[in-house]
């Protein structure tokens, strides 16, 4: 059978996600290095998981701020085990004027040198930090909960497009409480809302979890992390919430007065998710046509194609296409106006089908002179794109009847790209395996999927053993799910008597 | 009278504005050179104006992308007109690498030095130039509308909040044309979108015209502005359209094929609008209280304030208060539903009115034992603070008649604050000044307003003979009003004859 894409997910599953995005126009290389832009279709899909990101981040109360892109050398000097983590992968401005060299081009003015360089933001802790030790008093000001949409750059050596590029976009919500408890709270209501918003926007099933002591966040008490496994088997985090202790408030400060008079030091945490979940959707729902768009993300979720010939029918189909796009519009979908695009470029038909089916729009409706004779519509549903015969699927159906239940229509490709993602990451988890040539052999020829072993939970030195053993096999440690079953045996790794259960397996 | 600012107006209008901004929680300085902090209050009305231009931003058929933070050097050396205009203010990226110096600091690692060092955008019309070199191939291409909202730095030597900060946040618009007459009428779309959106949404009366040749955007054929008057009497140029010509497209290779097969440049627009809008907003409608903020981009349009005596009545309150919120944000206003807070922080009542007066919520309600027991709620409209004895003008008004009253209450605030901006606007232009001597006497002692001369449009030296006179008396050339009466006269300047006429004025 004969796809819209040059490249299949079994011929070359890395090539194929390259070709998806060129292919359904979501983003490309910049020209500048590790950087690229976003197009209309992969930013369309950005704004809508913001829009509905951000309705979760306000309604737990939330508010957004904004804060410098530029953060002064010397706040890093102060969180040591912050700085250590970031080092080596951050972008310095050293000057603040261009002049030109005499001979055409442009260099940086040595006249204007600054005495402290500024680091392009790679995470905001270290000046937001400075902001709540002046907005925390008392314990009246707990808990402070602070959130920002904003780029971020870590200098990254070998870049891949969403999935890990030098500039991204995020949103990083910082916090501060009055006592352990309450951050501990907070931190596990961001994942929380990360795994709910996952599972129920993206149609992305994810195991959340504690990320083991070795992948926590620099400066971090405990890291959280929801995960999602890739169709080649990978896993994505896809998004993390931190509790970080007193640490980032002993550094910058952040003290309140308890109701006793007592001065106290806050608890912190911080939790973001990033463009990167694009890339998640993709390698999650993708096919060999392109990408399937969840509804609730998919910039339009209804495309309107008609079917011109270039004789006297066109204006019937404009404007049947046009009254069919005001009465989908006037329809709800997921508590919000149904998204409908009339299509009405200067391209022909077909080609247009192809382009909506590689970008994912979720319904494709065809509009020929027939369909308006008849009172028709022909509709394709992208979770659904050939039939058994292996011909793609349009279904002819009576315009009203479509109008009726092209909500429900949505509803239903969101639920079967749910349940085709979920089915995928239950059965490619196995929990039987009890050694470690067990663990490498389940891995042996690129076999997809995760396995979940029982361990003891090492640290230090004994966990860099396990994690240099792991590291031999190109396999990591993902996350102690938070509803694993508890452990009954032995570590894998140690032979001693294993704590918990935790989840192995390849990673993006 | 006493106010709740610690300056008036009248008494220094500068430290005012500081006031204003520090007492509503708008934002702060960072400890960043040149960057601020945005606080809930004033980023939630960045999020409302966001939100009302990118409505009508997408309405005109433009579409959202996300292009690079940072612009290799060699990009801006193309368009040497352009970079002339910004090479003074740029923050430039050198290393990608921190390490520590040996004495405990942190110092750009010099092996980390780039080949080519980056710019961080000040404007991006260079490197999304390039994008739309590879994504405009033939007329079927254009028009090619795009927009992207980002943060930008224009390293500024004097820095004041909002009005000039070396970080800011805008949107940019950025399209390209098959002709001239194609990229004008889009760069007058933009400039009326503007001119609409900021009498019709912030409730900020404006002139749009062009602006004279010396205040054009750096490589621009026609630079297009909307200037809104303080209440100082001075003018801030709120947004700019600019028309490109080929310059740009000929530096990054924009071209197309035409109908007949043949090569053509395109030519281009920019448009944008930023966080300045927010200084303009205070500067226009603030009073002696704080903000005035006008309802379409208030975050919360109504906050109800619990009168609560920590007794048993406390309860009813504030069952009585959560019902009115739900109430209230069953209605709509401005086609959108109502945004109401109720605002159940620890403070007291007393400090919580006086906080949302300063920070300009369009309607306080207040709500006591009384209150409940009557069925009542006390209502402040920020627009009418006092009544005639001075007193603050809080009027008791039944619960469902209030309810009721709400959404045009807020509109007729909308339209109160307005008309106030505009009968100050219309009643501080000049239009009856003929000669120099006139000019200079009519700013003379700080007078307020704009005075609009007829000019003959003078270019090169002569218009830098003119620009200059003018610097001498602290004065600016704003723009050539679209809306202005014919020339009839002689030039003020060069006592030639006349061919338009000019706006004059003090400028932020």
């Amino acid at each position: 059978m004969k796809h819209a894409l040059p490249v299949t997910r079994a011929q070359d599953f890395a090539a194929w996600y390259q070709a998806v995005i060129a292919e359904a126009d979501l983003a490309e290389e910049s020209g500048v290095r590790g950087c690229m832009v976003i197009r209309p279709w992969g930013y369309g899909i950005w704004e809508r998981i913001q829009k509905l990101m951000d309705a979760r981040i306000k309604a737990a109360g939330v508010e957004n701020c904004y804060f410098p892109l530029f953060i002064p050398l010397s706040f890093f000097e102060k969180e040591a085990d912050h700085v250590d983590g970031f080092a080596k992968e951050m972008a310095v401005v050293t000057h603040h004027r261009l002049v030109g060299d005499g001979k055409g081009k442009l260099i940086p003015d040595p006249e204007s040198k600054l005495e402290e360089p500024l680091v392009v933001r790679p995470t905001s802790e270290t000046v937001i930090g400075q902001a709540m030790s002046r907005w925390v008093q008392s314990w009246r000001d707990l808990p402070l909960l602070t959130n920002q949409w904003a780029n971020v750059v870590r200098w990254e050596m070998r870049t891949r497009m969403f999935l890990r590029t030098s500039e991204f976009l995020w949103q990083e919500g910082h916090t501060a409480h009055a006592d352990r408890d309450d951050a501990m709270r907070e931190t596990m209501r961001a994942l929380e809302m990360y795994r709910d918003f996952s599972e129920n926007a993206l149609a992305m099933p994810v195991v959340a979890g504690e990320k083991p002591e070795n992948e926590r966040f620099p400066g971090a008490v405990a890291t959280y992390s929801i995960e999602a496994m890739m169709q080649d088997g990978k896993a994505l985090q896809a998004g993390t919430s931190h509790y970080l202790g007193t640490g980032f408030a002993e550094a910058a400060g952040i003290k309140y007065q308890d109701q006793e008079g007592g001065q106290q030091l806050c608890h912190t945490t911080s939790w973001g998710v990033s463009t990167r979940m694009i890339g998640g959707v993709i390698m999650v729902h993708g096919d060999d046509d392109g990408l399937r768009c969840p509804p609730q993300i998919a910039p339009h979720q209804v495309v309107i194609v008609p079917m011109l010939r270039d004789n006297d029918e066109d204006a019937a189909v404009i404007a049947y296409c046009e009254e069919l796009a005001k009465a989908l519009g006037e329809r709800d979908a997921f508590r919000e106006p149904v998204r409908v695009l009339f299509d009405k470029k200067p391209t022909k038909a077909a080609t247009k089908r192809w382009g909506w089916v590689k970008k994912g729009a979720p319904i494709i409706v065809e509009v020929g002179g027939r369909d308006v004779a008849g009172g028709n519509v022909s509709v394709l549903r992208r979770d659904r794109l050939y039939n058994e015969a292996g011909k793609t699927n349009s279904a002819i159906l009576p315009r009203d009847a479509f109008v009726a239940e092209a909500s429900a229509m949505l509803a239903d490709i969101e639920a079967n790209l749910h349940a085709e993602a979920k089915a995928r990451l239950d059965g490619n988890i196995r929990r039987d395996v009890t050694n470690r040539d067990g663990l490498a052999a389940a891995f042996a020829g690129d076999k997809p999927g995760w396995v979940e072993v029982e361990w003891a939970k090492p640290t230090g030195d004994a966990l860099d053993k396990v994690v240099e053993w792991l590291k031999g096999h190109k396999l990591t440690l993902r996350n102690v799910p938070l509803d694993a079953a508890p452990a009954t045996g032995a570590c894998i790794f140690t032979g001693g008597a294993a704590v918990e259960r935790v989840l192995v397996g390849r990673s993006y």
